[in-house]
Order: C-alpha cells, then structure tokens, then sequence
C-alpha cells in the first residue's frame, strides 16, 4: 500500500475543467440535463492496440507517473469510483484519492452481481479505509446473503451492500439506468467509470451512450499485443446492415501528458 | 480519382521534421545507422480500438482531413511508399502525392508474393501514372510468371516486377531484410510503410525493429468495435513465460491534429 501523496499542476488541472462535472459551492453541483441521476465520467487507460492489462486478472502498469496522477486528481473531482467485481478481484485497487490536499474521499462503488469478491481485512481498499486513507466500498449486488464475517467488516468500516432485485439483472450485468439510481439515492452526484473490460465497453454501447457525461481516456505508446483485455464495444449495424463505428467522440480535446495522451470527449449520442 | 490538392501548414510539418529521413542536398540523406537499407517510416491511422478498417477488404475513412494531407506530406518525403497485397485489392488505392507542389512523385511498392492483385489498366495507380500524377507500381513477388497483358501494362507505364526467389518465403511472408535490399537495389533511399493490419503487425514484432526508422501513428477518436482489422502484434513473452509488452515507442511526441492525434516515435529495440 504506497504512503506517496501526488501532485497534479494547476494548468493541466485547467484543461481538464470543462470535462469534468461542475464544481459549485456544495463541491458538485449536478448537471442540469441529469439532474436525477450522478454525473458519469468514464476514465481508463489503454496501450495503443487498446489494451487494459496483458491477460485476464491481470494487473498492468501502461500510464506514466503524471497519468497517475490524473487519476488521483479525477478522483478528487468525483463523489463515487465505480469498477466491476473482475477489477477487483484481479487487481486488490486502492481506490482513494492520494492527491495531497484532498478535502475529502470518494465512495468506492463495486458492482458485483453475483458476490464474487472474496475480500477481506488485508483488501487494500479495506486497510486504507480502517487507516482512515479511503473509504469503504458500496457494492452493488443482486445477492442479499452476504457471508457474516464479510458483512461485518464492510458495515463496520462505514460500507454497505446495496442490493437489486434479481429481475433486473439480464445476462448476469444490472441496467446502468438500475446501477445510477441506487448510486443517486445514496447521495451520490457524480461518479468516475473506471474499468474494467467488460464495464467499459458496456457503456460505450449506444443505449447507454446517455449515461456517460464525459470520456476521459489516457493512451500510452506501448502495443501490449494478442490476447490482451482490451475495450472494443461490440459490433454495431447500421441500417444497410453493415457494420458501422460502434462509438465516437465529439468534442474531443488531446492533451499530451508525460509520453501518453489524455483524451477528452462526450459519446456522441 | 480525386483531382483535389491538398496543402500541409508549416507550422505542423515542422514538428514531424524529427520523425522523418533528414532532407540533404540530394533530397534524402541516407541515415548513416541504416546506410545500406532505405529509411523506413512505419505509418497508419487507427481507432481508439485500433482498428484500421471496419471488415476485411472494406476501406474505412477514420481520420480528419488535416490527418489526411499529413499522409500526403509524409508521401513528399520519402521516395517510395509500400503496401501489402491485402489493401492494393481492397483499396484499389492511389498511392499518389497529391501535395500542392510536390516536386516529385514517390515509388508505389506492393509486396504481392503470389502476384494476387489483379489490376487493370482502370486501377487508380494505373490511372495516375498514366496521367502522369504518379508513378506505376514496382510489385515484389515469388511468381516469375505474370499475366502477359498486366506485365505489359506495367511496363508500359514505368513499373515492373521485383521477382525474389520463392526460397525467401517463410509461411507466405518475405523477410523484411528481403524487401528492404531489393528495394534499395532501386536506388530508393526511404520507404514510408503504409499497410495492411499484417504487414504492420509484422514491423512491429520484435525482429524487425531494426529496420523502422520512425513510427508515425494517426489516432482518430472513435471505436470501431469488435470484428474490425486491428494493428495487434504478435504476443510476445518475457524470460520468465509471461506476457510483456509487444512493442514500445521511445521518445514518443504527440501532436494534435483536428480531431485527430498523431503521435510519432521510434520503437524500442
């Protein structure tokens, strides 16, 4: 676990302000066109063959340090974090915010259909939380029957599980429309998508497409090669019956950062 | 056949100078590391999913226009430009440098071992040379044996076939040390490499780094989605069995370019 607080300079902060969900004198103020659900942003890194890790559950380094201290400046910009319970289990994240002189903590948010993850008091994210360096997470889950122990020390350390009702999974994944109401009602207003594979090219699928208020996408120069995890959104038709591009940004805006790029954008609807 | 020329602004141009063969009195200077092989900039435009087009043999339009003049600029520089087979029959492509005052015209190449595209005189690199807006094609093959009117049309208009013994194959594919010493028996002194998927995934493996000079990359900001023609190199494994990363770019440098970014770099060897 790294006691290293990070620093990101103000101008490359200034560039990233008109991505980012509003700031107003309650920290967040929610965008008016969404204004009953959080305002997502979707962030992650790739390698340029788009690539997240080199194989399933596995955990790959691809950004430079400024990269990471992006993150860590996006997060104190956010109410939640939200991955999915393979992100977890593969990865043992953190999921607080080291920026030095962050006013507060975002809500670790775990979407975990089925209570895959196995954590424990050793979990990182656990250990940050009990340490008073992060908060414990809300997992999101169709699952009421949690394991005691489990429930004991998530609810002990300030977390909880946030439960759906089995009839709104589909295919094993919940709707986000589903996902960000039960975030919304716990009073949460803006929320940063951070992987993995499977949660992001779910909402760079169109139907979702009006979920995401903003795409925020560091590349770095390495190709990780076949058989990586990557994001490739499905295969979309268009009404000729050829394939056409699954997804697109407006708006995009590149911003060099160390020797990867930040790419910033709105999914065009 | 467009008839439009384009122009590249200097202001642009100058940051790929770094990237490109250095300009001399006699146009190129052989780079003094490389002297006996031709300059090779490896060059492509890909999706945020690296993709280069849609489907197998469809010709998918990715980036902006300002990307698009930069690919005839790169053309101005450099004495020849190659493709692999796949996309001379998909593209039926032009291979022509349409910058507004280019002094010359650089040298298609095709590498075609088994002398697949069958071209015409309607092929639009046919047509170009023979109004006199580029030069006809040099074919590298194994086949000593061309159609007796396509070799006249060739001819014809300046081309010709390159013809290497079929004992350079392995599985289909010249070796790149192959390619590069007959194309510099041309007297061609730098070669921009422009694709398909597997002639770039083979000059991005591990042992044909040597041979690329400049890695210029054009990113568009869109997802093309699964099924697409991807740049994915081969897997490549570390001394202890596991994954590493395929290939790496140093000195990357990353230029915005309308909606698009171009990122330039030399692979790490």
């Amino acid at each position: 676990m790294s006691e290293q607080t990070l620093t990101f300079p103000d101008h490359v902060a200034n560039k990233l302000e008109p991505h980012l969900p509003r700031l107003g004198p309650d920290r967040v103020e929610m965008p008016a066109a969404t204004s009953l659900l959080p305002f997502v942003t979707l962030t992650f890194a790739t390698s340029l063959d788009s690539g997240l890790s080199l194989a399933p559950g596995t955990r790959t380094t691809l950004s430079g340090s400024p990269s990471k201290a992006m993150t860590h400046y996006l997060r104190s910009r956010h109410d939640a974090i939200c991955i999915g319970v393979g992100t977890a289990v593969a990865d043992d994240p953190g999921l607080n915010c080291r920026l030095d002189g962050a006013a507060s903590q975002p809500r670790p948010i775990v979407i975990d259909p089925a209570l895959r993850w196995n954590f424990s008091t050793e979990s990182t994210v656990m250990r940050l939380a009990r340490a008073g360096r992060g908060l414990a997470p809300f997992i999101i889950t169709a699952n009421c029957e949690p394991h005691a122990s489990q429930k004991a020390l998530l609810e002990g350390l300030g977390g909880k599980y946030l439960v759906l009702p089995p009839a709104t999974l589909a295919k094993q994944r919940f709707q986000w429309d589903d996902i960000l109401q039960v975030i919304a009602a716990q009073g949460l207003r803006s929320i940063m998508v951070e992987g993995g594979g499977e949660v992001i090219n779910s909402l760079l699928e169109p139907q979702n497409a009006g979920h995401v208020g903003s795409v925020i996408v560091t590349i770095a120069p390495t190709w990780l090669g076949q058989g990586s995890v990557c994001v490739c959104p499905a295969r979309r038709m268009g009404p000729d019956g050829q394939p056409v591009a699954a997804a697109r940004l407006t708006e995009p805006h590149w911003i060099p950062l160390g020797e990867d790029v930040v790419l910033c954008g709105k999914l065009a609807k």
